[in-house]
């Protein structure tokens, strides 16, 4: 099986090393607009070999899509229409927008739409790392529009890794992102600019920051690259968490400034559940 | 060394595991509201033997409180009236409305107010784990109003764990730890709430949380035993740094809204900074 990954950052660059490792690829060819990311993935031996777009389609059984999202809007129509009976898959965090855009594309059942939900704070060629994805969970989006075949050679590739399948609508996917995922980004960002505009000491905040205040705001250590063209392609739903998470803390500040800490208490028991659902 | 240890939780019984291991305590003496959890800290051998509060005071060369800080105001006042040469030690996550109340007390100079910046989202002592504090920062705080050799003591024991010391005032440790701790916690426990009314179907959530929002919400499992009293004491503060990260929410909200993503670029961008701080 021959591999065409086009983005050579943390998402598309720790695929190829999951799919080389556990043999789904025998090849994998890089493709990145940085040639300084191909050269790395090609002495990390991330990738056999780095070709431009156009014969690095032609050349694949399945062509993976790793770029950021903004990107992705520009890149799938042109992949689209060079394709014959290549796979395309992307991996975009956000889904509507893009498949808006190429619904009616002669070979749409070419492409599969997917979102393997793993990542880390960091990005680039450098952050890619085995392993990312064992046993999470992928979403494919929209299933029903791509050809049976070009479906089940995905689901196989995901399966080897291992990964878990599940499948929603592309509106529905991009409303529970919202929530899963986009609204930790964007707190954390706030986060860390609310403690930087205070701490302007930066020792004194390395020094008291405890591992919870870490794991809270890792996030806003990630690409804005990355995370401007998702905020903007999720707008709406992003919108609606952050409104309902602001009343949440306008509770939190009502009881607060009432005194009326046995409601906090009641609020933090209710929120507690998070304990059943994330081990 | 004989060292008394009151409240054993995840904090108290963590500290008792690395006393016991590095050899700073000979001995150590449990003392709990809840039999149940003396109990578990013998059968765990984190402690060695459980007395009653006087006794165990009156035995020991250190005594340790480590209750929520509620329990605190209360029990600090009792000890502090029972000692005669012990060294008491607080490791309370507020200070000033402790501190406030014990500062005229006779004994004011036998206490040494201290705040170890570790612990996890689990509590009890059935969450005490060894080396919890390796290498973290404790704080001390109003150093000047102990006396030298009860200090010095204080000093040793946290060198000896490994820790790091720093040292404030009560009133700066309290503005300082609304914004590298208790914000943390209140934006977890809120945005736990924001998403589990959203997803009530909590399997999907389970699904598509990536690891990214479970960073996030980590906090969320807190114990509200543990943090409704010091929301309760640290009220001001913490009210102060959530007025300013709603604000900075709100920033967000209206760059969404008006559609400005170059400006929500540099917002993040400016986020990044927390990477020079938090490795």
């Amino acid at each position: 099986m021959k591999v065409t990954i086009i983005g050579l950052g943390l998402i598309g660059g720790s695929l190829a090393i999951s799919l080389k490792e556990n043999g789904f690829a025998d090849t994998i060819i890089g493709v990145d607009a940085l040639e300084e990311s191909e050269h790395k993935a090609l002495r990390r031996r991330i990738i056999d070999e780095a070709l431009p777009l156009k014969e690095a389609v032609a050349q694949a059984d399945l062509v993976i899509l790793a770029t950021p999202v903004d990107v992705m809007l520009n890149l799938l129509p042109q992949i689209l229409d060079e394709v014959e009976q290549q796979v395309v898959m992307d991996v975009g965090s956000t889904k509507e927008s893009l498949l808006s855009k190429i619904n009616s594309h002669p070979k749409r059942g070419r492409l599969v739409a997917t979102h393997p939900m793993a990542g880390t704070e960091y990005s680039g060629i450098e952050a890619a790392i085995p392993n990312l994805y064992d046993n999470k969970y992928t979403v494919v989006c929209d299933a029903e529009k791509s050809d049976k075949d070009a479906l089940k050679l995905v689901e196989q590739m995901y399966r080897s890794i291992p990964m878990n399948i599940t499948y929603l609508d592309a509106q529905a996917h991009d409303v529970h992102t919202a929530y899963v995922s986009h609204i930790s980004h964007l707190t954390s960002f706030a986060l860390a600019l609310t403690v930087l505009e205070k701490e302007r000491d930066e020792e004194r905040i390395f020094e008291l920051a405890s591992s919870g205040f870490g794991s809270t705001v890792r996030l806003a250590k990630s690409s804005p690259d990355m995370w401007m063209p998702i905020f903007r392609q999720n707008r709406d739903n992003v919108l609606d968490v952050l409104d309902e998470h602001i009343n949440t803390l306008a509770r939190f500040r009502t009881l607060l400034l009432k005194r009326k800490f046995e409601e906090i208490y009641e609020l933090m028991e209710e929120a507690n559940h998070i304990r059943k659902i994330l081990k």
